[in-house]
């Protein structure tokens, strides 16, 4: 079996474990689903030679000797409700692909080389987003009572999870795909990833006053509904004059009383935005927090804007980008920069070692479905240059 | 105790009549509180010399004997949930305590002189808005299953309705609070309403692409959100910039998959639009419905717009509403005109007798709620310019 053959037969294993009726895939962490595909890729890592263990919340290593600190690749084994083939999947099978390829071609590395199966990143089953890279780099006091249960009905045991921190891997690489359709608008095939963006969640309220929709000119009105749809407007209109790579998006929007013949009283909506650079999130919060202000005063309505969440972009390691930009070249391809504009083990691993990562496109850009897909000429490439990637580093 | 005292006194009992715990009252259609609302009412008209009577719906008729065809006054007796002291209530006590007054000055009228307590309005239980009055103007066929149970346990026979019809009604006035703050902002104290508006409730849909959040550039997403916000936008500029009496309100809006980080791939509001004239109502609807579509094809969105209900807008009757302004003169006070926004009975009846309204300011502009209220010195003007119309007219 070629190495392609291999990496999508193996996907197409790993997607049926979990396979919801309708269509997708789910393995929450520590579900049955999650434990079986564990158990699958630690079953190759072992057939390819890799000194396999498991850390105490999960994340399955599987190791080939040599000497100082880890070159690691890899990516997260859950997956979220009716998921793809690919999120996650991918950088697991194609680093266990290369690896493989590396070991039988070049024998012992020289650096210690290991792909990891991390055992959560989606927030997939709990609001834990990234637990397995933060049990990595040492940053999960407690978990709460709930993942604790579910911990110990997969022999887990909670109370060991600062064991799982490592201080010891130089370089964390990770190939993923796009989940956006950036790559394919332009044409391109491949992508270093030169930064994830930071996010910020806000939520809105707006207050007006109900009123009856028949008896109430226009003129005396205080519609909150007409003045969120005009800051709706404003956080697009904003986001789209800053220009690529800053988004803002209203994904969320309730009205109150919600009745077709009543002027709404009250409207809360959220705002997701993401930029890459701290100054330019803080830019675009800031203009969307002073227009809105306008907008209220302008229609005198109540305004209150909390912050829900804010993560800080993380930028990658400049070596790594190098590096990734030239085993690309070595395969006789042109990488394109890119922003990641979701979130991704890299970042948190960025804490504790120097990290990268590579992006193929995703079709239509779908992803988090099960649409979710990538060419097999894409699929191959980024293999190609993620194994050429390891071998610069390891060897 | 004086006609004003009367009347304070009697909207305050009617009130307690199916008073809610959180304030408010509830009268639905055949309630125990609707029935013994009527009671009260009914006891009213006989000790005020009235002949009463039930039709088949249970609309109760107080008369007074007379030649030729009816004058008729009153207002319907069931009520919103946590409704107010005055919507409906007003008409049947003002209308109560001015015939009384009347009687007791000029003993009989040359003409019957009728107060009439119409059963329903409001769509107060079930969707029959308008039953009394669509009952006595002999536009119903058939009640649905759950309307005839509930008449049968009234004691009223379902297939007798189309008893209830009337052809020897005159004239129908109704005295009726305002619920806009129109007369209160104008600082006017008595309004002859000119015509009723019509209604069109219309349903949106617009469709984009959900897509993540962080992943897709603004200048590749289809936000069905951001659309359906320039449209709610458009909806009110359209409005104001035809000016009184045309509203159009979008009331209900929701927005699908309405997730804080998903770009809305669909939004469902509605339109809700009146105008006394139905030329001006079509305009309305005409230029939403354009500029809707000019945004979704700007947008590159799909776009559905139905039509969820129409009602035409009725004129009061010219001889009614120079009597009634003639009224207000003879009284010492200048009526204003005005456009009703919300529906009533005396748009059913008019397809059968001439019809006239007069409505007094509400504070604030406030009903449908507990909040409702009129000062006591515009009751009782309101109630004193009914009693000389029906005076003018009956005498």
């Amino acid at each position: 079996m070629t190495g392609n053959a291999q990496l999508e037969k193996r996907l197409d294993e790993l997607y049926a474990i979990g396979a919801e009726p309708g269509g997708g895939t789910y393995r929450g962490l520590y579900s049955t689903a999650w434990a079986a595909a564990g158990e699958r890729v630690e079953g190759w890592m072992q057939n390819a030679g890799l000194e396999t263990r498991r850390d105490a919340v999960g994340n399955i290593w599987g190791r080939a000797a040599g000497d100082g600190k880890s070159i690691v690749t890899g990516s997260h084994i859950d997956t979220v409700r009716r998921g793809g083939r690919l999120d996650g999947a991918l950088g697991i099978v194609a680093g266990l692909t290369a690896v493989e390829a590396l070991l039988k071609d070049k024998r012992k590395p020289r650096r210690p080389l290991e792909v990891v199966a991390i055992c959560e990143e989606e927030g997939s089953r709990f609001a834990t987003n990234f637990w397995g890279s933060r049990a990595i780099i040492g940053a999960i006091d407690q978990p709460d009572a709930s993942v604790a249960e579910a911990m110990r009905e997969r022999g887990l045991d909670p109370t060991t999870i600062a064991t799982a921190a490592r201080d010891d891997i130089d370089t964390f690489v990770e190939l993923h795909i796009e989940q956006g359709r950036v790559l394919e608008s332009s044409g391109a095939s491949l992508a270093v990833v030169s930064a994830i963006v930071g996010t910020a969640h806000l939520e809105v309220t707006v207050t007006g006053r109900s009123d009856h929709a028949g008896t109430t000119p226009m003129d005396l009105r205080l519609d909150a509904l007409a003045g969120a749809a005009a800051m709706v407007q404003a956080v697009e209109s904003i986001a789209k004059s800053l220009g690529r790579p800053a988004v803002a998006t209203v994904g969320k929007l309730e009205v109150e009383p919600d009745q077709i013949n009543v002027v709404p009283g009250k409207v809360v909506f959220t705002v997701d935005l993401r930029h890459p650079d701290l100054a330019g999130r803080r830019a675009l919060e800031e203009r969307i927090r002073s227009l809105c202000g306008t907008i209220s005063e302008e229609r005198r309505l109540g305004l209150m804007i909390r912050t829900l969440q804010e993560k800080a972009p993380v930028a990658m390691h400049a070596e790594v980008r190098a590096l990734l930009a030239r085993a690309a070249k070595e395969c006789g391809v042109q990488a394109t920069d890119m922003v990641s504009g979701a979130g991704h083990d890299a970042q948190i691993m960025a804490a504790k070692c120097k990290v990268g990562m590579l992006f193929v496109p995703s079709i239509g850009g779908r992803s988090h479905c099960p649409e979710e897909a990538t060419s097999p000429e894409h699929l191959e490439l980024g293999t190609k240059v993620l194994a050429k990637a390891l071998e610069l580093l390891a060897y």
